[in-house]
């Protein structure tokens, strides 16, 4: 059993991240008391008949009510409209945190509706799957991922150092950084990569020359790896675009100057330049698996039937 | 056992496609005699020590000696070089391959080299991991794969369906297509997958502001799915590359094109288009998934390790 415990932990929103939580708390024994709220009706009561709560509502303001702990897990977007919601509901001092992939952009929308005399530590657990919605979520989604802190100048620390201890409880490891910053990191390590996924399976979609049902037949040559990204939640992906425009524009910008450098060097056929750029970007993968966030395996481990045409005969 | 046969295959080039190759010849017993010859001694030793032949030789000349099927493994820019060196020693009647990524530039420097009385038939097998190397093979490698035929006009159609027949053994479903036409469908499915891959792995190495540890450990959130195909061999894209130019160009135009009309759709708060876009690509992995193409599971069914810290303290 952990050692850090909540007496009622509220989670507003429960999609991937929030019942991926609900799961893990109730597993790790993080809390008396699970309440759930969610503004669709059917997503609650989804939620019930998975269990993940003890108690149940649409209502966000009802939910808070004498929580210590409120984790705030919708689109980036919703965040402003869920902290006037909760605002008049909150216990003081009760610590209340989100799980949002922008966090300038949170802090500017909630920070302002918070009353005093709670404490707000937003954060951003860096784990997910392309899929979404309650059935989605499971408790080991957090294990070795990791969680970003970005806490307000002259947050209480003791906060801070419970709401680390429930996130190492639920499996991950925290790191704390300026929103900024985290805005930054997480416009080339994931923004970037999903729209970049985005764009090509519709850049792919609209051929003439190519119709979808060959794109689709020959996408194990590498076109099917960019659909898993181009599958996730577009309402998410959407809000995150909005949420943080600047740092997604530069790294857009960055990308497109490379990518021409890189068409300049096809066309007028400079094999060096092209042999450079495919041995250096090999190192990055080894870091990415030495340091435990990637599998080593072939094609991610992928472990697709493989049945021979022969075999089946027998 | 499959009822297709050869006397001799000579495999020239025994990487990861030569060596799956050569154990799925062996495994289905295709051929009474498995002829490897390889650029490189220290390649040709490491093929004799996993006995994936039964002879072995760095004269491509040597290898095809009495073949009546030779395939051609090697970096499509090296094509023209090994037709040049196997011709004065085909057997009249054998059947020439290759699987290289690119048709057209296989076949103009292929074809002036070849002598009439050998039957020249293209192929690629869409199949392959980010590994290479005689240990990077296996023999279920083109299992539930497609392999696309390329044969010129005026093609022998026995020799064609012999050629269909091996690669039906060897596990692949076999399409016939225009070279010019294949080139443009992997140009999409295939080559500017991989070179968005590597430009944005490249990308992200060159940021002042974001270290390389830090994309490393919250890749996780998108990036690390880029990885995999930007370590593919250097050698191999870069050839691809020198030799596919036209349409790789034509597909990174459209792709830049739209890029720069979604990142209008950020800079300019267009959240509908965005929402469209990121609503539209959802369809495509459903249909990969449903080809077999693809895994249903989240993460492509990666098995990464997760331990959790508590877990591990008992």
């Amino acid at each position: 059993m952990s050692e850090v415990k909540f007496k009622k932990i509220a989670l507003i929103g429960i999609g991937l991240i929030g019942s991926s939580l609900a799961r893990v708390i109730r597993q790790k024994k993080l809390a008396d008391h699970i309440a759930i709220s969610t503004r669709t009706g059917t997503t609650l009561e989804r939620a019930r008949e998975l269990k993940l709560g003890d108690s149940y509502t649409t209502d966000n303001g009802k939910a808070v009510e004498d929580a210590d702990l409120v984790i705030v897990s919708v689109p980036v977007g919703s965040s402003g409209q869920v902290a006037k919601e909760i605002a008049p509901h909150l216990k003081p001092g009760a610590i209340v945190t989100d799980v949002g992939s922008t966090k300038a952009s949170v802090i500017r929308q909630m920070k302002p509706e918070l009353p005093d005399n709670v404490i707000f530590i937003p954060g951003h657990p860096i784990a997910g799957t392309e899929f979404s919605g309650p059935d989605a979520g499971f408790a080991d989604l957090f294990i070795n991922r990791w969680c970003i802190l970005t806490p307000l100048p002259d947050t209480d620390e003791k906060a801070i150092a419970k709401l680390t201890q429930f996130w190492e409880a639920c499996g991950a490891k925290v790191d704390r950084m300026d929103p900024e910053h985290h805005d930054l990191v997480l416009a080339i390590t994931s923004h970037l990569p999903h729209l970049i996924a985005y764009n090509i399976v519709g850049t792919a979609s609209d051929l003439e020359k190519v119709t979808n049902s060959e794109v689709i037949a020959y996408s194990a040559s590498g076109f099917r790896d960019f659909t898993r990204l181009a599958s996730s939640d577009p309402t998410m992906w959407r809000d995150i675009c909005l949420n943080n425009k600047d740092a997604i524009i530069e790294m857009l910008g960055r990308f497109s100057e490379d990518l021409a450098s890189l068409q300049r060097a096809i066309r007028w056929g400079d094999g060096q330049a092209l042999f450079d750029l495919f041995t250096r970007t090999r190192a990055v993968r080894r870091g990415i698996i030495d340091a435990g966030q990637e599998v080593d395996a072939p094609d991610f481990g992928r472990q697709v039937a493989r049945k021979h045409p022969e075999d089946l005969k027998k």
